[in-house]
């Protein structure tokens, strides 16, 4: 059976960011923050280290019944045994990758504005939540396209009925806002990866998610 | 049933030394003039690109029952419908190769020398051939070890039973000299993809490599 998610606090790890860390230290501590969620990003290491680095959040993760999910790499996820992918539009197809992983995992797809949207369209089926953004300027994707705000984050929330995630430049700050606007979370890299104390950093996402949704719910 | 596979003239792609023709018909012209397998190796592309690519060749190379192999990326060779893999010591470990992709598909491992070979030990069980080299200096690689030359080559034949196909430098005038030294075929890389003819580069190669044969049985 698909393992239940929370995209809440959606932590996406990042290679570089880690301040010299080993990335499992910390996502041992952000855990301990109130992660919901977990991603392993890596485009350069050689596979050998993606499966050992993957098999080491495995074990540390399910324990604790948090998602784990590897970005692209679908031999990777397999191998160590994740609970799911997260898909680029530069990525294999997102039905290969259900169709490779099976009906239960979790498979994501980032979907930064209207035009890859439509362009995903026949995909969608195969897909459990949408990653959208950036919503705010980032350094860390230098690639990354367009912010799109909290208009765009409103617009996908009116164009799909799937859970969103939001990421790109997003602050414990503005993330009650962001959570407003329709988001059913965060996905964060450097502002957890790259924080001195990230179990810290995940509390103020966390309590951030938690004022998000009560500022909804009072407004309804 | 597991495909048979003939080693002798082993094309192995690069998307870089093409001369900015496209990979699909370099190896289109290379099998005329007697490629008997094909290796899709690209490091930097994305997933998308690679699944793409790899389908054209499967969709090429299938009906010509040659077989089409990918490097490194299990993920690019299922979706495709991939002959097999082939992985190096950077890559997945052989055994999570075949554990994935099932009995039926060719996995290669890359070798370079004794140290290796006895690293790889426990894995070679798992293994269908093994790419031994560079046998010479290559500027197509150049974090490749040092050069093995014949010599280890023949070191290689006389450790292992498993099928070889040398790579690594090699042009036409040494193959012969490979193929007596105990190698089941050549791996080539630049010398058929960078070819002002590649049909004509390719069909060297075959005319080398059986009169290596040649020699070697008149010699036993």
């Amino acid at each position: 059976m698909k393992p239940g998610f929370d995209l809440s606090v959606y932590l996406v790890t990042d290679p570089v960011l880690n301040g010299g860390r080993p990335v499992d230290e910390v996502v041992a501590q952000a855990v301990r923050g109130g992660v919901s969620m977990v991603q392993l990003r890596d485009p350069h290491s050689p596979t050998r280290v993606l499966v050992d680095t993957a098999r080491r959040l495995v074990a540390q993760l399910r324990p604790l019944a948090i998602p784990f999910i590897v970005n692209d790499r679908i031999d990777v996820a397999m191998a160590a045994g994740a609970d799911g992918v997260h898909i680029g539009q530069k990525d294999m197809d997102a039905r290969d990758a259900r169709c490779m992983m099976g009906e239960d995992c979790i498979v994501g797809l980032s979907v930064a504005n209207e035009t890859e949207l439509e362009a995903s369209r026949d995909a969608l089926g195969a897909v459990d939540y949408l990653g959208v953004g950036p919503v705010f300027a980032t350094a860390t994707k230098p690639d990354a396209g367009e912010a799109i705000g909290l208009d765009g984050i409103a617009w996908m929330r009116a164009a799909t009925s799937l859970p969103l995630v939001a990421i790109g430049g997003i602050d414990a700050a503005r993330t009650a806002d962001i959570m407003r606007a329709g988001a059913n979370g965060v996905a964060i890299v450097s502002a957890i990866m790259n924080a001195a104390d990230p179990q810290k950093a995940a509390a103020e996402f966390t309590r951030a998610v938690t004022d998000g949704i009560k500022a909804e719910e009072r407004g309804k």
